[in-house]
């Protein structure tokens, strides 16, 4: 008999753990399911969509029909499973279209339910002119406020990088922008420094941002619009709200069938993806994620991980035998005209993590300083006393900052010293990069702080 | 008293030696003497001070005066370097300007002599329209010719990558430019795809490449200059004639005290910088240097080994105990809208070292395929079937394929396996990269390729 694979969840680890599975298995019968209209789309690429940079054709990576053809896999589209019964090797499946549930046998099951976005709680946040940025449903009911109300000022309640993308997006199509936030900076988890620059930056390009805001209720019309966003000290006139509070894991079936998850509510798996309940797997934003920097199983929901634990979750599903070790953390966001990046942990997570943690700030030309188009850079390094190893860096720059961040996160990742980066042998030519490059610059400045 | 310490060259690993020797021992007593008239000059932008990109202020990074005043360092120009007396730890120097030489006595001497161009030895090569790239008399030779004689016709000779810079730069100007080279096809080293993608985009940039070409002579008319470049098949048309043949290290000064040089010619030292001669040092051009991917001894002549070299040197001489490693070799080259770059060694150096070579290609989007902008990057991998290491790679693209290499470059250095570069954790976000980064999809389709 057919070895059959179910996968619970369509949008990017879903699909991607599934074609794996037919990849290594090539007669497994693999289904997915997933509760919305659409599957295997580029959540990241909706701000894009949004601004009028990309259009939608581009978001969808395939259809059902699509991914059956090409990847051989049959995915349920508007299907909530409902219930997990590991004793049975069953799960409940519930038919939007119809309202009809049954039951599906499985021999292995991967879960790869996603996330969801966070929300205040508050009276007026299911008005029709507020918004979550979270699935495709939620970027065309955007659009289509957008094309129909012609609203003029937006407020973003959350300025994490979903925030800032969006402040971006909507500043491109012309809207006022004000972005509200709970903390002094935007985008905790980031540097002190790193967080001031995209605040200038912000200011830069006219999003009016209100710091220490906490976000009290909404004000709504009679046609179910907000007009007013009511915040702690004031409220804030608004045609469209963006609700960008970050996300939690949904794992509540999986929960409720007995997969243990972390403090953050994330599913727990090993290194080959497998929960603690047999023949269950799990990848993606359901889950928590082993932080290979001070060895911490955090939430992490980021596409990058989630597509390699997927690959990993559909090969072992399928009888495969791959592993996936964990991240260091990689988060590129544009801010208008910047690149700002962080790789690897924070000055704060490595003193919690009991790093003895040496930090350096270095601004540094992209490319030789003469040369037409040259722009700086500039770098942040975390690195720890004891070890001399780098454990992070931040980012700041027109151009190249994301790539250089990538060599820095590949210096995180192998736990390289400082020492052994000031070794490194990069080329350089004067259009493309400087002598020193600035990642060398980096490391030869924190190097001098390490032993001075 | 103090310590003296002499610098021979003024160019760029000098000035780098030098002034580190004098950070290291602020009462080391440092002094530097160079032929030339200039000294730290930055040879690899006069490609782009030709075409007219940067101007000449930008070349010279510090004159005498500056270098004194800044760095502490004593540079005399015009100065000749006849002899090295180990014996009597003594230079003689020849001072150009009066004809005049004399003895100076060293507690440590740095020999950093640089390298010199290679020359065709047939007939009107000392023509004076025709010239080399080596030096800043050069490009200002170079320049004034052009702005006087305001040549049509270039003929380059030698398809090396000063070769592609210089033809960059004289199309740039507007000038007819054909290119002779010995071999098939231009950039001898690097990978064959690699070299037929380069030929192409000369051609689509106009210029005319003469492949297994080996000129013999120069027509010169009376007024000393070259109107026809004769070649093994035929004889074309000059106004200008540019001379790229690569460089050999000008050590004959050192060779002649009993300093031991490699096959190439090239000083060999350690990792200290230290030549088998009591109380002399080496760095930059004039060296051999380490090559860390097949641990052989090689002829590298690149400004970022130079300059690491020099600083080793420069400590070291003044008492520190810094240490250089290696390169593994990172070549960067602008070939009009392409950047071109090798990292580590080639297929066929692979094959020579002894290892089971196993190469993939692939070509991937820079960016999210979708958004404004995105361009295609090109990838070669060299790796080790036995130990599944990266050896090298070649990467072409219009934008950031020189920092994807350079990811490359500490891949290669730190003898890291395509098994670990497919857990990566890069930095994804649309304007900047894409989910899977091409250096990502290098390492999975080379993976693919070494255990299929």
């Amino acid at each position: 008999m057919k070895k059959r694979i179910l996968v619970i969840g369509g949008l990017a680890a879903g699909p991607s753990a599934a074609s794996k599975a037919v990849r290594t298995n090539p007669n497994a019968e693999v289904t997915l399911f997933e509760q919305g209209e659409h599957i295997s789309y580029g959540i990241c690429e909706i701000p894009y969509y949004i601004s009028g940079e990309v259009d939608e054709r581009g978001l969808i990576a395939y259809t059902p029909e699509r991914l059956k053809e090409r990847k051989g896999v049959d995915a349920r589209v508007l299907h909530k499973v409902e219930e997990i019964i590991p004793s049975k090797r069953k799960i409940v499946v519930h038919d939007i279209r119809n309202g009809m549930s049954r039951e599906e046998q499985y021999d292995r099951l991967i879960v790869a339910t996603g996330s969801r976005p966070r929300l205040l709680g508050v009276d007026g946040e299911n008005a029709r002119n507020v918004f979550t940025v979270k699935s495709l449903e939620n970027a065309f009911n955007i659009m289509r406020y957008m094309e129909t109300e012609k609203p003029k000022r937006a407020v973003i309640v959350g300025g994490g990088y979903i925030g800032m993308e969006m402040a971006d997006a909507l500043r491109h199509r012309g809207l006022e922008v004000m972005l509200l936030h709970r903390h002094s900076l935007p985008m905790v988890g980031l540097e002190r420094e790193t967080r001031e620059r995209v605040r200038e930056e912000l200011e830069k390009n006219s999003v009016h941002f209100v710091a220490h805001a906490r976000t009290q209720g909404f004000a709504v019309d009679k046609q179910q619009r907000v007009t007013h966003v009511m915040t702690s000290d004031g409220s804030y006139e608004a045609d469209i709200v963006i609700l960008s509070l970050g996300v939690v894991p949904r794992s509540d079936v999986a929960q409720a069938a007995g997969i243990r998850v972390g403090s953050s509510g994330g599913i727990l798996t090993d290194q080959r993806q497998q929960t603690n309940v047999d023949n269950i797997y799990a990848a993606g934003d359901c889950c928590e994620v082993r932080n290979l920097v001070n060895n911490k199983s955090m939430f992490i929901p980021l596409a990058t991980s989630a597509s390699k634990a997927a690959w990993v979750a559909g090969e072992n599903a399928a009888g495969g035998k791959a592993t996936f070790k964990g991240v260091i953390r990689a988060i590129a966001v544009k801010v208008f005209d910047l690149e700002v990046v962080q790789v690897g942990i924070s000055s704060e997570e490595a003193s919690n993590s009991g790093f003895d943690v040496v930090t350096e700030t270095i601004t540094a030309w992209d490319k030789v300083s003469i040369m037409q188009g040259s722009t700086k850079v500039w770098i942040k390094t975390i690195a720890d006393r004891k070890t001399g190893r780098l454990l992070g860096a931040n980012l700041i720059g027109a151009h190249g900052a994301v790539l250089r961040a990538n060599t820095l996160a590949v210096a995180i990742q192998h736990r390289l010293t400082i020492d052994q980066m000031q070794q490194w042998d990069l080329a350089y030519s004067p259009p493309f990069t400087p002598l020193w490059d600035p990642i060398l610059i980096a490391a030869n400045a924190t190097r001098k702080k390490l032993s001075p």
